[in-house]
C-alpha cells in the first residue's frame, strides 16, 4: 500500500502537468498560428523547463496534434446534447455550440481545415475520425446503426455545408451565429427528407 | 514574313506539345497516384526526352500543377450551361456534369482534396479559385454582383456539401449519379430559399 502511493501520486502529477499543457496550447494555437507558437513559448508560460516539456511532447508537431485532440474530444463533449431532446432541437443546439467553438477560435479553424496542417496525415486523419464520429452520432440519434447509403452521403455533404459555411463565416462575421444556424439546418432538414 | 515564318511555326508546335502533354498527365494522374507518375513514364509515353520534357515543365510537380490548371479549366467549361435554360435546370445540368467528372477521376479527385497533395499552396489555392469561380458563375446566373452575406455563406456551404458528398459518393459508388444529383439540387434548393 504504502509502496503504491507514490507511483499513484505521481502519475497524477503526470496526468495534471499534461492537461495544463494542452489547456496552454488550446488558448495559443488558438491566438497564433502554427509557427507564432514556440516552445520556448510554450515551456515558459507553463513555468517549466523546456526539457520537462520535452518529457510530456517529444516535438512541437507532437505537440499540436495532442492540443487537436484534446480540441476534438472537447469539442464532442461540448456538442453533445440532451437525447430527450425532439431531434431537431438536438440539432440546433448541436450546431450552435460547434458554431460558438469555431467562432471563439476562428483563425485556428481556418489554419487547420485550409492551410497547411490539414496536409499532415496524422491531422487529416484527425479531422476525419471527427467528422465520422459526428456521423455516427447523428446516425445513433436517428436509431441507426448502419445508415442507408443515401442518408450517408447526405450527412457527409451536411458536414462539408458546415465547415464550409462555417469557414466562409468566420472569415466575414457578417452574419449573426443564429442566422448561420438557421441556414445549416434548413440545409439538413432538406438534405434528410430528401434521404427516405 | 518570311522570317516570321519559323517563329509562328514553333510556337504552334509548343502549343501543340504542351496541349499533348497536359492530355498525357490528365489521363496518367487521373488513374494513378501522384507516387505512381513518373517523369520517365510521361516522356516514354509522350515519346520525347526526358530534356525537352523538362524544357515544358521543370519539375513533376510543376507538371502536376499545370495538369491541375488544365483539369479545374476543363471542368469550368464542361460545367458551362446553356443561360436561357431555367436556373434550376442549369445548376442540374451544370451538377451533372461536375458529378460525372468527378465519377471520371474518383481516384485523382480523392487525392486532390483528401490526401497529401492539396496541402501545397498552390494547389490549395487552385482549389479554392476553382470554388470561387464556381461563386461567382452561381452568382451571375442569379443576376448578382455582390451577393448578400446570407446568400454567401449559403452557397459557399453548398460547394463544401457538393464536394463532401462527391468524396463519399467515389468512395464508396452505391448510389446512382441521378439520385446524388437530386439530394445536393434539394441541398441547393432549401439553401438558397433560406437566403432571400
Amino acid at each position: 500500500m504504502t509502496k503504491l502511493k507514490p507511483k499513484a501520486r505521481s502519475r497524477l502529477e503526470v496526468d495534471a502537468r499534461r492537461a495544463q499543457l494542452l489547456a496552454l496550447g488550446l488558448s495559443l494555437f488558438g491566438s497564433h498560428t502554427y509557427e507564432e507558437v514556440s516552445i520556448d513559448e510554450v515551456a515558459s508560460q507553463a513555468g517549466i523547463s523546456k526539457g520537462l516539456l520535452y518529457h510530456y511532447f517529444p516535438t512541437k508537431r507532437a505537440f499540436y496534434i495532442a492540443v487537436l485532440q484534446e480540441a476534438a474530444r472537447d469539442l464532442m463533449e461540448r456538442t453533445a446534447v440532451n437525447p430527450v431532446l425532439p431531434e431537431l432541437e438536438r440539432a440546433k443546439a448541436g450546431l450552435d455550440t460547434y458554431l460558438s467553438y469555431v467562432a471563439e477560435r476562428g483563425q485556428a479553424y481556418f489554419t487547420l481545415m485550409r492551410g497547411g496542417l490539414g496536409s499532415d496525415p496524422e491531422v487529416a486523419q484527425l479531422i476525419e475520425d471527427t467528422r465520422q464520429r459526428f456521423l455516427s452520432r447523428i446516425f445513433a440519434g436517428l436509431g441507426l446503426e448502419t445508415p442507408p447509403a443515401k442518408l450517408r452521403v447526405a450527412l457527409r455533404g451536411w458536414i462539408g455545408c458546415v465547415e464550409a459555411a462555417s469557414l466562409d463565416w468566420v472569415q466575414h462575421r457578417d452574419l449573426s451565429r443564429e442566422e448561420v444556424c438557421d441556414l445549416l439546418v434548413s440545409s439538413l432538414l432538406a438534405l434528410v427528407q430528401h434521404s427516405f
